[in-house]
């Protein structure tokens, strides 16, 4: 936990916050905090500081925090997947959140087990955990939406059209050469859409919906990889590429 | 496991193999694979192919197998990395060896637990299976190594003057802001280091004994990533960029 998380609900006074579960655990347990000392926070939504406690024992933490700074700026990406098992969906959010992804959206295909669709994981519940897990390893506070649509026909009838203005669509397969695309460096900050497929790839004729919905192949070459490794390795050649926040240019200085 | 590893021992006469362990269940009971069936196979350091089903039982798996290709070419890095805590090592270097990292060096540094370097995943046989299942994964044959130097003052006296002359080193350090080098793609691909530290990061003295050793230190930006995230994210970044295997360049064309 690199950056302590705060709901509306924590803030008992202006600038003032009583934490009493599983981050109470943490700070106590795992960094041994005590009073005086200084932890990083953030309000969900909201802006990032510094919490000083005031007061820390079994039952609550109570800290003074002042939030000064914006959150990191979200990577430029939207990111469309074929939903995999359980325990890679939680990877996939979870790391994807750390690395700034907003928007998830997890479709079917003709290789994702149906089964998969009434998994826990996808409960709202169970996919804020991943959220928070995701946003304070990356010391965030914008909380990403996963959208879902179980049906591919259907995904590409009634949402492509709306996600395809987005941004650049880029369909990432597993082919025998490495293909990556030349950005233009010199233009402004252009949102992508990464779409990866389930284990095993998708099927040929959902490759060629996705190229007749005007998605430009790319791959990291003959290497079959994990949904969770492949996921984060491609968004790995997106970071440095993050949109603005708050009307201030936030674009990192990507040095070719 | 996208690929079926053999090893000489597995070999009953040219072309012909027995498998019994849990390769045999694997395809017994994941692929639910038949007699008659095809599988991809490859011999541990020597070629891939195919392996065709000849009996297939409780007891023994046995494969006509014809190795024709080339394993896919290795990713032209060198990963050193301070020593994770067991959990964390098996996913780096199962991740990394199906990237296509075939030398990997742990190290020691001040937030290393010395704790770790007792770890049974240390131990060859521990180490020998994630190898494995990440050559399973990135259906490779070419075993990886790897080094240890719990001292990090004395990596840096005695080995890190034979490495430093491999490749170009890269620290991988969480600045505030993303820098990344622009490579010279029109050269013949270069070896490169990538050096990533321990949760928390490397202490300031030993930041600049990198810098000392000839490092370029490169971010990905503010967001703190996990250590396998992050090795993941950085050789995503690094792939397209393999070495030439047999004499043959396989250089994969990277355009920009």
């Amino acid at each position: 936990m690199n950056l302590l998380l705060l709901d509306d609900d924590d803030f008992v006074a202006d600038g003032r916050v009583i934490v009493r579960d599983r981050r109470l655990k943490h700070v106590r347990e795992i960094h041994r905090a005590v009073v005086g000392e200084t932890l990083r926070v953030g309000r969900i939504g909201g802006r990032v500081g510094a919490g000083r406690i005031l007061r820390l024992g079994e039952e609550a933490l109570e800290l003074e925090v002042e939030l000064a700074d914006p959150p990191p700026p979200p990577l430029a990406v939207t990111l469309v997947f074929a939903l995999p098992r359980p325990p890679t969906l939680r990877k996939v959010v979870e790391q994807g959140t750390a690395m700034g992804v907003k928007r998830f959206v997890a479709i079917g295909a003709k290789r994702v087990e149906r089964s998969y669709w009434t998994s826990k994981s996808l409960r709202p519940e169970a996919l804020r955990e991943s959220f928070i897990l995701g946003l304070e390893q990356g010391k965030d506070t914008v909380m990403p939406s996963l959208e879902t649509c179980p049906r591919f026909a259907a995904f590409h009838r009634e949402r492509w059209p709306e996600l395809r203005a987005v941004g650049r669509p880029l369909l990432a397969d597993a082919g025998p050469e490495f293909v990556w695309p030349s950005w233009d460096t010199s233009r402004e900050v252009e949102e992508r859409i990464l779409i990866v497929g389930p284990e095993g790839g998708f099927i040929e004729p959902e490759v060629a919906a996705w190229r007749d919905g005007g998605c430009e192949v790319v791959s990291l070459g003959p290497r079959t990889l994990r949904v969770e490794t492949a996921v984060v390795a491609l968004l790995g050649r997106m970071m440095g590429h993050e949109v603005p926040v708050q009307g201030v240019s936030s674009r990192r200085g990507e040095r070719r």
